[in-house]
């Protein structure tokens, strides 16, 4: 077990050095919703203040009962003892990888925890690449191939894991690879963690969804939370949905649980169960977010279009990850770097999602372009043309000039670039 | 690695479930605080909310400045950079065993988790009783022949626990005692994590209290929170303290927070940094509660020295752990289920903590003696007697009877006991 400090932490301490020393650093690093927290949820919070009891490991069952609602109003009839809740899905993650054990397949590239966590609890990841033009699902055939082999070589591989819609590509899964990696999952008797914490915010409402939960409901674990669709990933709170009877699995989750972190905050807890009965002011507003973020990650991917970057058009959450090598400028590391210290734009470099590090791909969140105050984020969600707004604008401008100045790669010139650019600061 | 449900997280189901079948049961199996949150915490936590974002890993500056500052004010000068904060002293725990590795050496009695979490990491737990009449901590001769005996053997032993004031015991180890033991662990360069989260319950403000920091200060962890003394348990905020220097352990321990929990919820930091700045009003409030948990754990003392039992006075905290040995009614799992079962008492079983299963020792809480509701509770807080409040006086009255009843062990008599006895509901 290596316990090494995650390449998203170094970055972003990287980036938030280089802004206190005064440069000007676009941030398009940090998986962050970047908008304000709703009004009722926080009258919810001062409410529930006086909850101060440990409660049930699981979850309180108003908080459960509202979980189950939410997956059943999703077509996914949903038994509240199968619901637990935890500080963050990404602690239900880690303590789902523990009570299953195993070997675990994953997409590559996927999102850094995964491995990391995978790693923290002596799991080998299988890592699979998705199909062409899709990204969050390993491809169904690869992994029957890979896990035949790995499973000949003496390994046990226990369970495989899709993000729906998808983080770092921001693509969604067509229905078909779900299905496909759906009964693939059953010929290899795999349990299937089904990261949907992005779910809400796949830009077109109407776009089909399939969740492996629907296909291969023996077998299925989703994980979800506030901190994207609701941007309350500083309240810590996530749900798991656990197959149907898997009281097993689930007995097992929960002594993990009760050894490592006990329950989420009682009070945010009683927030969530509001946040999951979806009441009518919470889900215009996250509508509003789901249209601003694919209103502005639609106009990053245009910017990196403009300079022959191979990048699929984002469907969902807030990231987009293009492919840069035609510029010959090395490696995900080495490109991340000329983007941070020559043109002032923070990304994430590939190779730390899993990626091959040779490729020159990194992982571009776009969400904190929306703006720096709780004032220019809330003019953002209200706007019906936000791309226009002054801050919105200045940044795309930035990024736009930077992206324009990478190939060829004069440091000078570029330099000057950055510093004589937009005084306005970046969200800090 | 084994994953089963804790024995606490059994006996307190049971104990749940025979309540809501309607049976009377005095609860004393949880270490749940039993006190309401203070106004002050909860205004601070409302004024807090609209705090979403992720924010450090560590805690915020203002948290860690807090923290810093209570220890200083104990005499031992911290820096803030060397203070980590989690959802909860136990994940701190948790994420200490994983970026420490090694085997660890454990009291025997101790809290349920440390084993429970070492099981999880892979770590193999040493079992070291402490001296007669103490609790909490090790015996120093014994910690020497254990950890010489397990290197001899081949085993890593990295760590030594102690907990000042003692879960299970109530026991406060002795200066002298936790100056050998500081001794031993540098001549066997051991780090000592010292969990130190009764601390400001010890009953006696007059006390003499040393920490392993004092003495050992280059490598001892201490780990404290919010839970016991300010009753804020489903808050989950923890904070630990890291020796002088240890920037490579900072590190190790962030990697392990930052993919696992990330950090405690933000409202709650915000509220948790209020706090450790000590104010007045929580100043005042922390000594009433002490005095209450030391009034009514000496009055359980009382009852359960009243029929022969052999137990220290508890010094700190709300616990107390009896021999009932001289009844001749088995082990520990055999008294705790007479208890439950044919005196409406609950507690847990001395195994639980590791101790030797054919002793019947049990752990005995008080702390949800104290009242039903907030009211009550108040109420207890604000007396000066509160043991003659009627709920607390039944309280204690239920006790006395149950346990005068348990010797001779005559099933028909004592069943009649349990239900004949005061009507009034205890603490659900």
């Amino acid at each position: 077990m290596a316990v090494t400090l995650s390449a998203t932490l170094a970055a972003n301490e990287d980036i938030e050095r280089r802004r206190r020393a005064g440069e000007r650093v676009l941030h398009l690093a940090f998986g962050e919703a970047g908008l304000p927290v709703h009004p009722a949820l926080r009258d919810r919070l001062a409410a529930a203040s006086e909850r101060n009891g440990y409660g049930p490991v699981a979850g309180t069952p108003g908080l459960r009962a509202a979980a189950a609602g939410y997956w059943t109003r999703r077509g996914l009839a949903t038994d509240p003892d199968l619901v637990v809740s935890g500080p963050g899905s990404k602690p239900l993650l880690y303590g789902l990888l523990l009570a299953i054990g195993g070997d675990i397949v994953l997409p590559m590239p996927s999102w850094v925890s995964y491995a990391a966590q995978a790693d923290l609890v002596g799991s080998r990841p299988i890592m699979v690449p998705p199909p062409r033009g899709e990204g969050g699902v390993p491809d169904p055939d690869l992994v029957t191939a890979a896990v035949t082999r790995a499973r000949a070589a003496g390994r046990t591989v226990s369970s495989l894991l899709v993000t729906l819609p998808d983080n770092p590509t921001g693509r969604l899964a067509t229905p078909e690879t779900v299905g496909r990696l759906a009964q693939v999952a059953r010929d290899l008797d795999l349990v299937i963690i089904s990261d949907e914490i992005y779910r809400d915010l796949v830009h077109d409402p109407a776009a089909p969804y399939v969740s492996p939960a629907d296909l291969a409901p023996e077998r299925t674990i989703i994980t979800t939370g506030l901190s994207k669709s609701l941007a309350l990933g500083g309240w810590r709170i996530g749900v798991a949905r656990l197959p149907s009877g898997r009281h097993d699995l689930r007995a097992r989750l929960l002594a993990v649980a009760s050894e490592i972190w006990s329950a989420p905050a009682a009070p945010v807890q009683e927030a969530a169960a509001y946040a999951f009965g979806e009441p009518p002011e919470l889900t215009e507003r996250i509508a509003r977010s789901r249209r601003l973020h694919g209103l502005v990650a639609r106009a990053v991917h245009e910017r990196f279009v403009a300079i022959g970057a191979r990048v699929d058009a984002p469907q969902g959450g807030f990231y987009l990850y293009p492919d840069l090598s035609h510029l010959g400028l090395g490696g995900s590391t080495e490109l991340t770097k000329v983007l941070l210290e020559e043109h002032g734009i923070g990304v994430l470099p590939g190779h730390a999602f899993g990626d091959d590090p040779a490729a020159a791909r990194v992982r571009v969140a776009v969400s904190l372009l929306h703006g720096d105050t709780t004032e220019q984020r809330m003019t953002a969600l209200g706007s019906d043309d936000p791309l226009r707004l002054p801050w919105i604008a200045a940044n795309l401008d930035f990024l736009a000039t930077g992206l324009a100045h990478l190939s060829p790669p004069r440091r000078g010139t570029v330099r000057a670039h950055r510093q004589g650019l937009a005084p306005a600061p970046c969200h800090g």
